[in-house]
């Protein structure tokens, strides 16, 4: 998606340890015209399966997330990070987080996540996997089917990507990051390998 | 909000500790269409004053906050519960969570609440106002304007409202729920002398 790739030439900034810095219009700050840009996108690359859930997972997923539900007018569901009280009926998993270095516990609720559900998984990054493992996790335990994910930046070299291809995901990313080590950041879109 | 009131009618539940659940809808599923009407309202309760950009708290104001950011072509920021590793730059408040009955540190980047900003904070509830309160001290740290408040659900024996009266903010709430113990709920529109 040019318009994303350009953004993230433009304003993104590479920080020690893999980080790439975005928070000025994807995961802190947010322009919503670009969020509604980048479900146009998911829906133009997913529109035709049989999806009738978007699922994500809380914080910076929501935004494209509840975009790319309202464009396809399907529920869309956060998976929480999860309360010490949180109520049964749910189903458990964990997100490996790097910036706290720990695993961190994440539900949702079983009503929103059945065997009836046919899922398209949303998130801001792709980068080892981890919140995409979660939710192959989830639909495991509730019988959901995933029909795809959508990412809107990946990294590459972090190699998520090379897992969903192993675990057959059908899933694409608005724009891939090949390397933070340059002193331009190397943007571009998604391999025309995987396009649509 | 005549949708809105009708749909906690329907789908709010009434739990023990003063707690409305609403997660079929508001707070972990989410209605898209509902979200984005809830936006086109603030944007009819708040779209004459000088709005720059849009402030919520993640994770569940995060969808009412996009759509109406959306409607108003203003940018939206999501305060962020602080990371042990937050950068510097940050101004850093704390709210007071129920759920895990403990202050919670939160931070927003001071590239993006500057004195330049006139904001409407977006949040799915007003109970005690713990958040309003944050956003408050978060202004006063960035000299930043508050220009109003507007919220999903106001729940109005917890006196939120009546703290923001006193400090002279310009706040709506869609939907009142007025009690929480009787066996149907009592939620209600806002009351008539905040109303536009």
């Amino acid at each position: 998606m040019e318009s994303l790739v350009k953004r993230i030439q433009a304003e993104g900034r590479s920080l020690k340890g893999g980080i790439l810095k975005v928070d000025s219009f994807i995961n802190h700050q947010l322009d919503p015209n670009l969020m509604m840009e980048v479900g146009k996108e998911f829906v133009r690359l997913f529109g035709h399966l049989p999806i009738n859930k978007i699922v994500t997972i809380e914080a910076s997923g929501i935004a494209p997330a509840i975009m790319t539900g309202y464009l396809m007018q399907v529920r869309t569901v956060f998976i929480k990070k999860k309360q010490p009280n949180t109520l049964a009926n749910v189903y458990v998993s964990s997100v490996h987080s790097f910036t706290r270095d720990q695993d961190v516990e994440v539900c949702i609720n079983s009503n929103f996540l059945t065997p009836d559900d046919h899922i398209l998984f949303i998130d801001d990054f792709l980068a080892y996997g981890n919140t995409a493992r979660c939710m192959i996790d989830l639909a495991k335990q509730s019988g959901a089917t995933i029909e795809g994910m959508g990412f809107c930046i990946e990294k590459t070299f972090q190699k998520g990507g090379e897992y969903l291809t192993e675990q057959g995901i059908n899933f694409h990313s608005l724009a891939c990051v090949t390397d933070l080590e340059t002193a331009h950041l190397s943007v571009c879109d998604e391999p025309a390998s995987r396009k649509l």
